[in-house]
């Protein structure tokens, strides 16, 4: 059997390679818009399952296919990736000294089987962060592939990630230890 | 000012680099032996505090010396570093299931000033292991200079580690929120 990542994430890629498992990553492209009435986990349960669906089709036999999706959730609200700097900056402004969600969704999928989905959530509370800050992040690294503007994994992250709870691999890429129990599950 | 990390692990080594600030990092020898009547953060706090006093009397005015150390805390007893594999083995299967504590001390030391030190506690559930799990970590890894015989960042963490209250970074190596928040006081 032969495991897809189908991620472009360079974090998703490195969980994944963490696991000692073979597998290939590709980069699918699936149109990303969802139902309005969506909330919360729904939405990158609801996108991780069309990139699977957009691939499935070119699965074999001895394929096994992984997608996912993240979403930075606020107060009722989605944080998707900006579109720009500006973006960038508003969304650092809006998360600081707050709490909010990541979702993210994972999906497998083998050819002949209805596609398997999960969702984990973590809470991520921000602490305080000035202007400046969040300026000298957007600019150095220019978060625009980001849900949320930012990478759990990056300077800021590491300035301003006071609390946590839940899984941070879910945070930073996808829940790496869902991902491995369903694997197991499997017979990977 | 220049910063001096007064340890060797290279997870603290890259923390700190993520802070986007110069530092020189030194490997202090010190005796790791603490009073046993102290319990739980009491113990990183005083070892972090001996590690910052074998080195203090070098430091010259513009320098800033940090020193950390960690402890895994579970059920009352503290795990340290294991000896050898089977310790290693030993410590995992105890971890296994259950939620313990990890504890980081970090002390700041200037010239002709008293030393700074905070701890950082961070609640990390482990899910279930086989006992072929736990030998494939061990054997492939070799956690022999990892507190409580495992590094968070590592295959083990990718999948045991179901669940987690506080800042992942204190796990892997130290507070690095708190650190930075310590160095903006100081002008840095």
């Amino acid at each position: 059997m032969q495991i897809i990542l189908g991620s472009q994430s360079p974090r998703r890629r490195e969980l994944m390679a963490g696991l000692d498992l073979p597998f290939t990553a590709i980069t699918i492209d699936a149109d990303e818009t969802y139902p309005a009435e969506l909330q919360a986990g729904d939405i990158p349960y609801y996108i991780s399952r069309v990139k699977a669906r957009a691939y499935e089709s070119q699965l074999t036999d001895d394929q096994l296919l992984i997608t996912a999706d993240t979403i930075v959730w606020l107060e009722g609200r989605m944080l998707g990736k900006p579109h720009n700097e500006a973006e960038a900056l508003a969304m650092l402004k809006q998360l600081r000294n707050k709490t909010h969600q990541v979702y993210t969704a994972v999906t497998l999928a083998q050819k002949g089987r209805e596609p398997e989905t999960f969702v984990d959530c973590t809470d991520v509370t921000f602490g305080d962060l000035t202007d400046e800050e969040i300026a000298h992040y957007v600019h150095t690294y220019r978060p625009l592939d980001k849900a949320g503007a930012y990478g759990v994994q990056e300077w800021i992250g590491y300035v301003a990630c006071i609390g946590m709870k839940g899984s941070y691999f879910n945070v930073m890429g996808f829940p790496v230890h869902l991902v491995y129990q369903a694997l197991k599950k499997r017979g990977f």
